[in-house]
């Protein structure tokens, strides 16, 4: 069988890891990309501010795209758009109502071409007809954030169904459960050729909660609590802050929204009517000392600890309009994401210290993740019975886990396929090929530049980070004998002169004394003898301190006919 | 009542954090250190290697302090004694036959004074007698460690009693349970002043599991599984050790250390009858291939995802003897401590990228932890009944909960005690008094130095780590009015020149554009124009890339005088 005959799907992220979830789904030359989305920075890519997929393969083949597909509007599937539209804009980008606004409103923020984008409004249920190859049916699925889809990709080669960020909660607060039944109806008209399955939370065994049993446990604080209560969730999780807003309403509190997302998004799902809230309820921060502690209640950004966040800025005591008070509650109704526990720990403590109460923590029941658990997944998966399965929005370990239930279950492991960022999956109800590799992986964001920070800008900044600099400049006559200037030394994130003079006087001497021995083994190569001084400087260093600085040379060889070519004027500043 | 007939208790460490511990507890004129700990440094300490206790208060009270006593072996107890040594030797330092063998053990890779170190053996019973003020008891307490202590220190004022880390496991594998017989004799006998209880745990509902249920859940992975068994634990974890031998000599296994902390502490434990090995159980590295897969297991360091620890190297590939086959069994039979996550998962994704099976996690069922939960503490609260409680070894929101629950357990919240490091804590009978403050805090080991590491040396490194460096160097002459060399542009962790020359140009000449400007306006002294020309460096960076990189500018001037002095040969190299 042809390899043109074979569904195509090229992983640009988010298989194999969490996070920038960007697909690509071909049969010949017709190709969807399913989401375009960010990841946020590990601990050790130093300074970088976001990472997003390289787009490589997406431009080389943009004449192939017909379609951008995008299932939510979390920044995992929609934050990277922006970066892809600078480059290309595709001939059509759909989405529901909430996710494309979420979408134009990070837009606003960009420089894009002057181009119309197209943006097509869908809502659950729609089928999109792409081209002669390739059509989409659509699904809700029940997440933390509402308007949330699956995806039917029907190819004259087979259907693959994606099941976008799902959880079978039979109990979300906007009634609209994830269309299971529809699900099972396409898959009982044609076989499903694969399944991309969310596997995020395969390592919890059950089901998770409803994000209907958060709202009781958080009631039980507004039922009881005499001072003011803070909410802190993501800003994108809409039906936690209408669990929120109607708690205030019915215990009589007004609300006010800290953190810049917060009242965007609160914003934008309720001109969109993803959220219900009553008149009157929020607060401008001038009005804040016009009602009593009992009568207010706070939701904020920063359930992760991130520094600038509102209730960051807050445990700091640094926010422009909220203080915290001996009588305030505090409720992180959120859970961590791996790494970045001691942030919010740190958050945690300081709110402590500033003397509120603070609630966190699986025990506490007021909060519920949006990813459907083992017993969910195994639910859709048996639902759906696909020839092969790809777990996605996962780990490698995560994947492996799920490949070894898949036995238990009574299934064939060796249909369950292990992607990575990079591969490509050539398939038809025959046999399937992981052979391919394309360009991708993470491209970094630092300030305005796309990509300028490459793997060698972080080894560099790590390095400095490490030990800090030392940097010595010299000023040599022609000859390289005399010294007319210098040794100056200079040093960032390493012991300051100030303190440590004497170190200092012996760095000069080393450098003097290496230029001396230098000279008289006769290296007269210019960037021989900077890495000369330079390595006499560091295993000095090292030597006396065991410290492994970044050491910078610069050596300046004057030349009179220069100097007296410049004195004539010629070399004005 | 006079001050001086207070028990004192002075913090620097250990106490609203967990780690660093290190206890200052005085009568009158004679003071007793209880522990001198370490802790490693949060991901924000750039660089640090470790971090001690600042020692100022001991080193200006040096004559009160008569003797330390360590409560157990681990690092955040024992592992700022060296440094502690090396600036004064107290008359009397007492721990158990384990405690001061990791001690000794230690003190081999320092160089010390050379004095005798006034090491004292003593076992759980014993009592030391320190001066005619101080008297100590010694009661056995199981944690995750052998030997170690709870001490009730007795003075003129009243007893405290300190509970070192302590878990009331009914089972423990060395048949020692926390001495609560002692305890609680010596409670009737005398009434407790105050308690100083281990709070790590109290988020913890319930009990802590016995370490006698970590052996049944490893045995069932000896009994079945057919390839290697690798098991990463902490390498004092003496008990845990002592489990897998016991199953690998039970299954016919024979047994491979793996990390240099591993060898020293199997060693030494061996030696001191903590722990049995088998003879011919350990398998030296050339003999490792001798051995089929189902009769060799693993003790490896790394359970914490360190980069340099033996599992981390074998995760990687990278380690001297072992490496991974399909075939293999990873258990991680330690928990995460928060801040480590990212290390762990990391480490776990590339055993299993390898082909490895890896079991983690709490439901693994193959971790205890060695801190007692909330029914544990409230159990040995309510057994010491103490006048006054400070709850220790815990962060802010430990002791606020601590507090909180004290309430519950129908006790007077207000003689709960929150102290932070340098809190001292007066009080006798009648009256507590939490006013005075001594100097205390972190200090940095990095390399060889002792505190040369301050915070302004971090926040450096944090803004080089944060978007890199650029330098430009700048020849004038005499007048400052024309330029003799450069300006010379070099960066570290930004925008390299070579894939970046049209940005270096216009770099340099955003430089020569800003001295022309300054010499216009007349500044002529050096300092200044260096900032001037890196400001303009840093708004040009700024606009275009939107980085702001740490600048650093050298501007040297020559002097006709001194390159006439010089070029005769005065300032030769």
């Amino acid at each position: 069988m042809g390899k043109n005959k074979k569904i195509r799907l090229v992983c640009l992220g988010g298989i194999g890891e969490i996070g920038k979830n960007c697909n690509v789904i071909e049969y010949g030359d017709s190709a969807v990309l399913i989401d375009c989305g960010l990841s946020f920075p590990d601990a050790h890519m130093l300074g970088v501010d976001l990472v997003i997929p390289d787009f490589t393969y997406l431009l080389r083949n943009r004449r192939k795209l017909k379609a951008v597909i995008l299932t939510h509007g979390h920044e995992d599937h929609i934050g990277a758009l922006p970066y892809l539209l600078q480059d290309m804009v595709p001939p059509a980008i759909y989405g529901t109502t909430l996710t494309l606004g979420l979408v134009r409103s990070k837009l606003s923020e960009f420089a894009l071409p002057d181009v119309e984008i197209p943006f097509h409004e869908i809502e659950a249920g729609d089928r999109i007809d792409i081209d002669n190859k390739l059509q989409v049916d659509t699904y809700h699925v029940a997440h933390s954030i509402p308007d949330g889809l699956a995806l039917a990709i029907h190819t004259p080669g087979g259907t693959l169904l994606h099941s976008g960020d799902f959880k079978l909660d039979r109990s979300p607060i906007d009634h609209l459960p994830t269309d299971l039944k529809g699900i099972e109806a396409i898959c009982k008209e044609r076989d499903i050729l694969a399944l991309m399955i969310d596997t995020t939370n395969i390592e919890r065994p059950g089901w998770t909660g409803s994000e209907a049993e958060v709202g009781p446990a958080l009631a039980e604080h507004f039922a009881t609590h005499k001072g003011r209560i803070f909410v802190t969730t993501f800003a994108s999780n809409i039906h936690r802050i209408q669990q929120v807003v109607d708690l205030a309403e019915e215990f009589g509190r007004r609300v006010f929204l800290a953190g810049r997302t917060m009242l965007k998004n609160v914003e934008m799902a309720r001109s969109q009517g993803y959220l219900r809230v009553p008149e009157n309820i929020l607060v401008h921060p001038d009005e804040l000392n016009r009602f009593p502690p009992q009568k207010l209640a706070v939701l904020a950004t920063g359930s992760q600890g991130e520094p600038m966040a509102a209730l960051s800025q807050i445990s700091r005591d640094e926010h422009r309009f909220v203080s915290i008070r001996e009588d305030d509650l505090v409720i992180f109704s959120a859970s961590p994401i791996p790494g970045n526990e001691t942030y919010i720990y740190t958050v945690i403590n300081d709110l402590f210290r500033l003397g509120a109460e603070v609630i966190y923590g699986l025990e506490a029941g007021v909060h519920v993740s949006g990813h459907g658990s083992r017993e969910e997944i195994k639910m859709l998966f048996e639902a759906v019975k696909p020839r092969y399965v790809v777990p996605v929005h996962s780990q490698f370990r995560h994947q492996m886990l799920f490949r070894k239930l898949v036995e238990d279950w009574e299934h064939k492991p060796q249909d369950v396929i292990i992607m990575g960022v990079g591969d490509v999956l050539a398939m038809d109800k025959n046999e399937y090929e992981l052979r391919e590799r394309v360009k991708a992986g993470e491209v970094f964001i630092d300030g305005l530049s796309v990509g300028s920070v490459s793997s060698r800008i972080l080894n560099e900044r790590t390095m400095l980070a490490e030990d800090g600099l030392v940097l010595y400049t010299l000023l040599l006559d022609e000859t390289g004998d005399h010294i007319l200037d210098g040794p100056i030394v200079k040093s960032r994130g390493f012991l300051p002169e100030r303190q440590n003079p004497e170190l200092y006087k012996e760095m000069r001497e080393v450098l003097t004394e290496s230029l001396f021995h230098n000279r008289l083994r006769g290296h007269a190569h210019q960037s021989q003898l900077r890495n000369n001084l330079a390595n006499a400087l560091q295993r000095f260093i090292f030597r006396k301190l065991g410290l492994n600085p970044t050491i910078i040379g610069t050596v300046l060889h004057l030349h009179p006919e220069k100097l007296a070519e410049k004195a004539q004027g010629g070399g004005g500043a």
